[in-house]
């Protein structure tokens, strides 16, 4: 029985998690969650589950939780909060495997302890690599522990490096599904709407990651992620657009063989894989040869994506620049979801916060989140400053 | 420094081959050289290369290169001929790497031999494994040596296979390029020319082969060779049709993920993997985005090629039937060459060889060439019978 934690337990991927383990009862163990704000869900993930410990996102959630637990019966489980309570799941002495799934860098600090502490870490949450990835791959090289990617790229990538050694890599192409609007002119981006951006046409995922794939930012995350995960150099990592997301990725080797991983588009495909690795475990998750059919491939267009290309600018410059990166993004993602700045505004307010962060070298998570919290602040400046000048198509003036 | 020997040097496979040890100096030598009838060819390759031992077809052609040699001051080059020839070359003392090329069941007893002596061999023959599979792949396990595939689909299978363990494996997806006639309306295959045939769309290859790959019997031998080479069930190898040739096979795994290789259709790929194996070597055969473009996957039509269906049955029933099967596609695809008989009739010969051959259990080499010959005898019988009835798109008679 391997025993879980899950950091982001109500998430879309802490439950696509859950689903993996109900599947497998015989093989997993929830030990501990670390819930978000949805008080309902941590709630009946408790009664589920009974994990030994939950946390959530404050004290008076926890308050609240304890007495309904209580109400119900369940004794076994300690309710805990805040950031400590996460690191608490994330360190628990009964896990073995902890699935780092909170969204931003909120699950940096949790993720880091977990590997500090020697659990095997499966890394969903894309902003640990992104701002803190030398931090976290040089500590899981001290403990002699795994980082097995969950992002369907990364969990492609590791699953074709299989056919070689790192030194017979050239390179790897991390397939992009191209996001809404592929095929919509640059010309009419100035005017895409919320709800617009929010139509992924092949993945159902969480809001901000929707936006990310539809700015191709999500894209441009990956692209660093695989860099300090894989250890590979920014010219060593291609992305190439496939519309179907058949192909979930490709490792090109030295000899010119290239290796691609095909499957269906769900989420607990390669949760179970990183779950079981180094073993593969029957699933009914299989692709027919008519899901294959057309599979079409073509190189991205940073034009018209700017956010990729600032990614690949952000991870040439390093340090505290991808921090920056990550952190702008996740303020300017939320204000064109509240319909403060439009989604041309995205890569207009990165860019800005880039600009004004040093690169410099990472030394402590600490110093990470000191750096980060300077980008936001600067960040929201940005956004007040575009909000003004936003004339079309945003749901908060169209209200007007 | 590898030392190799190469059965059929002068073929397709062979002359790739010495391509490869051309480009990889410092990696390979050439041996020993197993020619077939084109003597010019021998002699050349006997003067660029000095191997140790060279074998041409009959004694009359081993005196005259023989002579030639001493007259071009090369005397360090024994020359030898016949069956035994190949023999004495696929078994020298010196030799590490015997690449198996021979076109046809003449290849058999030296590729067994090559096994026996305990070298490592690389397969681009079919036939071996086609008509005695469990005879050589049982000799390779008894010796614990690798039997490498060099035919393009197996060797994307051998490279796909690392991503997890044979228990693990649910299916494997050879692809076929579908040859010249995958969108001929079967009502119009009685009159294809041998011209037709032999026009392949994707890969230059020799006649034989590229007549089969016109039938799909090419893919229907590659189904028995890779049930025999991984152990496979008849059920677990697959064919789809995939025009473009980028993708050369797939590999499911039970947990639903498929990992497909694509590379380049250059024969020297695979040689090069074969040949460093387990290593992966540097090559200039990279494929860009802009060869993938556009890939295509559909199921073949057993129908408008029955020569598949036939394999799948032969392979079902096993032993003699399989020896049949490429017998009888032997002098089927040579008499077509040769107009005497048109293309629908290839599959109408093989079925009834098929069908006068008695399964049974194969027990040593010398019984498969003697249910080989028989079945050809009797596939010669049949050509004879379909010869009169033949009326339309004959060479021999629209010169009449």
């Amino acid at each position: 029985m391997k025993q879980i934690a899950i950091l982001g337990s109500t998430g879309s991927i802490g439950r696509s998690t859950l689903s993996v383990v109900e599947t497998y009862p015989e093989r997993f163990e929830i030990v501990a969650l670390a819930a978000g704000k949805n008080l309902e869900a941590a709630f009946v993930q408790s009664q589920r589950w009974k994990p030994r410990l939950i946390s959530v996102a404050n004290e008076k959630d926890a308050e609240i939780l304890s007495a309904r637990l209580k109400a119900a019966g369940i004794d076994g489980t300690e309710v805990t909060s805040g950031p400590s309570g996460a690191v608490r799941v994330a360190t628990h002495p009964h896990v073995d495997f902890v699935v780092s799934a909170i969204v931003g860098v909120a699950g940096l600090e949790a993720t880091y302890e977990a590997v500090r502490a020697g659990k095997t870490v499966g890394l969903a949450n894309k902003e640990c690599l992104v701002a803190a990835g030398e931090l976290i791959t040089a500590e899981a090289r001290r403990q002699g522990k795994p980082l097995l990617p969950i992002d369907s790229e990364h969990n492609a990538v590791h699953q074709c490096l299989r056919g070689g050694t790192m030194q017979e890599v050239q390179s790897i192409w991390l397939t992009a599904s191209g996001g809404p609007f592929l095929h919509k002119p640059k010309a009419e981006f100035f005017r895409i709407t919320v709800e617009e951006a929010l139509n992924h046409p092949t993945w159902k995922m969480g809001n901000r990651i929707t936006i990310d794939s539809a700015t191709l930012m999500n894209k441009g995350f990956e692209v660093i992620e695989a860099c300090r995960l894989f250890n590979l150099a920014p010219n060593q990592v291609r992305v190439v657009v496939h519309p179907q997301s058949t192909v979930h990725s490709l490792v090109e080797f030295v000899d010119g063989s290239i290796l691609a991983q095909f499957s269906v588009t769900d989420m607990r495909l390669p949760i179970l894989y990183a779950l079981t690795y180094p073993e593969r475990v029957a699933s009914s998750m299989h692709l027919s040869v008519m899901d294959l059919r057309h599979l079409d491939f073509i190189p991205p267009d940073m034009g018209k994506f700017p956010c990729l290309q600032l990614a690949y600018e952000a991870l040439e410059a390093g340090g505290g620049k991808t921090v920056a990166l990550n952190a702008a993004d996740e303020i300017a993602v939320a204000c064109f979801l509240e319909g403060k700045i439009g989604f041309e505004d995205i890569p207009r307010v990165i860019y800005e916060v880039i600009a004004a962060t040093e690169a410099g070298q990472l030394e402590s998570i600490s110093q990470v989140l000191e750096i980060d919290q300077e980008a936001r602040r600067v960040a929201r400046e940005k956004v007040r400053q575009f909000e003004r000048s936003t004339l079309v198509g945003q749901p908060a003036l169209r209200e007007q």
